[in-house]
């Protein structure tokens, strides 16, 4: 338990913490992961209950392609929740009043991350839910949920996004119970909570109460949600540093986004 | 000319490079500064000669919004040139045989910020044009350009961008003489180059020999190219960190993008 809390004292003896970090960068010390599912046409989207409307695919349309042309592109038909991507608090009728994906700010989107493995219990039971109980135990063990972090859950989930079926499992995936998604929202010190899934709350979560108490409490207390991570096995259970990048979007309910962890102890090869 | 090539020197001292900089985050003495442009439908699209396919404004279209429903959200007609943006190498074919979006490693995404400052050339001369000998300059004068880092002129071009007329300013834009875009290409260690007009190249650069030198070049190099980029008058010469964080686009011949900095002696405001 010795990196307990660490992360907000060991700043005050070094001069430059931004060109420490940079030169564990160049020399291999810290690594860049990346925790972003590639985005194509083929990125799985959430199926809802048939009383909401669904969210649409992906679809890539063919700009220029060269030839007698220098330049190629494409442009997208984006949805907002797709892929990996955040939720902001404006997604959902508890959070309206709250922040849309521009105006949360910069500092929001930075903070240490800690890793719960829940990969057993999924493993066991595919609707697994987490409870206060769970989260409270992991703190005995590994300390305090960090303050302005983020929570992310590891089921290794991201083994199956190559297949639309296996990801979306006939809605039978992994989440959170109501009293857990209500103490992370108001009773934890979090910037947002992440998954592996292809949404915050479980796939049976439309019959809690209250319906998608992820979305509920948790956008509702202006937190963030964060889905669709990649690469969770290369993250310390505590000790590294999340990057969240949404695209800035005025009146964005959320994006698509890129997330990298800054994790300590690389091997100079970032991917 | 104390801090030139510190980038790469001063992580052997501390044991945990990533934790430090958490801590100066969550105590204020680094800030995450947000280079980003708010994305929306009033976003300045780049204007291409008659001969090259206009690129598609952003229009967004709405999904839900509460009432009955618990949930808003948008879907998007979204160019991946468009706002603060990525060029990645396939977008020009120069670079064609080159790197997607979805396969630039996040290594190559983070990296030292170095800013040049031309601010009174470009008040002087909007068409100004930057050359080996101007970076060369900086170079006797800050130290050289960073090892996979990234070079940022700063002409605070971003204060036009509520303006599309101005911002666009009729093509009249500053940019890169072509020998200093085959320069940065192939003689510097740079990972990119980013600007705060609406492209790298400048607006009468379709009449360049080559034809638009920093597309040319620079993507056929390999190297990224970053765009419309606000707030530089917030990043010192250097000491920053850049994040540059694109969607992970599969075939993506760019993509808007977030942009963020760790900037040394924050005043703990993170915005």
């Amino acid at each position: 338990m010795g990196d307990i809390g660490r992360e907000g004292e060991a700043a005050e003896a070094v001069d430059d913490p931004v060109g420490v970090l940079a030169g564990a960068l160049a020399g291999g010390a810290v690594e860049v992961v990346d925790l972003t599912q590639p985005l194509s046409e083929a990125t799985p989207v959430i199926e809802l209950p048939p009383h909401l409307v669904p969210i649409p695919p992906l679809r890539v349309h063919a700009g220029p392609r060269y030839g007698d042309l220098p330049d190629a592109w494409n442009w997208l038909e984006l949805a907002e929740h797709i892929g990996t991507h955040v939720d902001a608090p404006i997604h959902w009728f508890t959070g309206r009043d709250g922040l849309d994906m521009a105006s949360v700010p910069a500092g929001r989107l930075v903070g240490p991350a800690v890793v719960l493995d829940r990969r057993a219990e999924v493993a066991a039971d595919p609707e697994d839910l987490l409870s206060v109980e769970d989260v409270l135990a992991w703190q005995r063990e590994h300390g305090p949920l960090p303050e302005g972090g983020w929570l992310l859950v590891r089921t290794d989930w991201d083994r199956r996004a190559d297949d639309r079926e296996l990801f979306l499992n006939g809605g039978v995936t992994p989440g959170f119970d109501a009293e857990c998604a209500r103490w992370l929202a108001h009773e934890s010190p979090l910037s947002g909570v992440g998954v592996q899934t292809v949404g915050i709350d479980a796939g049976r979560a439309h019959g809690f109460e209250p319906p998608f108490p992820m979305h509920y409490h948790l956008l509702g207390a202006g937190k963030l949600g964060l889905t669709q991570l990649a690469a969770l096995d290369r993250l310390p259970v505590r000790g590294a540093l999340l990057v969240v990048a949404p695209l800035r979007l005025v009146g964005g309910t959320g994006s698509p986004a890129r997330v990298l962890a800054f994790v300590p102890g690389g091997d100079g090869a970032s991917a």
